[in-house]
């Protein structure tokens, strides 16, 4: 499964039958070429519609920023846990009465408790921040993700075809 | 709010009052050091806790895979819109009935729809690998996030601080 963005028909016979098995069976991508390409596909990249004026890279950084204020939780909660029970208390219970899916909201919110929660939420705002920047390896991040698509592409086809040949081999 | 992970206490005055305001006011880290520090510590990371066997890192990643299952079908369903719009409605339709949230039970379902859909899912599969491996910014991502951490923690506390300031001038 691993092919370029720009790879042409004629390498892609698995996915693209040479000769179609039903009347319904068609191509899944054209033979003849748009006059006008988008700009994204000039630079030989596939085009992404539906994000606006974002990127999908914005969008996922989005994810991750809400993603590293779960973390930055979690580290906090671990440290209060041990040395300031009585803090630790009061993280549990604001967190069981909001959701932490938008981290901006929630620290927002934790912020105009009182003003022992605002400092809990200075203490995740900046843990969230230190790990970002510090700790969080995108390198490995970037090399998980790679590797799992590939894996994911691979188990999810062997899967299907052990599934039939065991169907076939049955009948 | 930008500081190390490894940032001193003394440096963090406004995060840690030098003077508690109240007898429930608590400092947010302990004086005293752990005599036995997890391995995280050991390396000038912050301890994360509840993974398990398995890191933030691939965490993220896994929320990644889904997310570029969700540009795959995006791509193809933009591709199958103007030159096939007969698989175009099919997609739809599945999309309609199946959720994208987990991009790999979502691909296993389309595999096994039909042979037509099947196809689909295999092209879905590739686009994924593809834009992955050659589309997707990382380095992007990278700057994003932490531009978006930096600028949410500042605008946080500036709206906070209007928010106080306006309500103590009406007083």
């Amino acid at each position: 499964m691993e092919s370029s963005a720009t790879l042409p028909l004629s390498q892609l016979p698995f996915v693209y039958p040479a000769t179609p098995r039903s009347n319904k069976a068609y191509p899944f991508w054209p033979c003849k070429r748009r006059s006008s390409l988008p700009t994204r596909l000039r630079c030989n990249k596939m085009y992404v519609p539906g994000f606006g004026e974002a990127s999908p890279e914005a969008k996922a950084a989005k994810h991750l920023h809400n993603f590293f204020t779960y973390v930055a939780v979690k580290i906090v909660a671990a440290q209060l846990e041990s040395y300031n029970p009585e803090a630790y208390e009061e993280l549990i219970e604001f967190l069981g009465r909001h959701s932490l899916n938008d981290g901006d909201k929630f620290c927002a919110a934790m912020f105009r408790e009182s003003s022992r929660h605002k400092n809990l939420a200075l203490r995740i705002m900046e843990v969230r921040s230190a790990y970002c920047k510090n700790d969080f390896e995108w390198d490995n991040l970037k090399r998980l993700a790679l590797k799992m698509v590939t894996e994911s592409n691979t188990r999810l086809m062997t899967e299907y075809v052990l599934e039939t040949s065991h169907v076939e081999s049955e009948k």
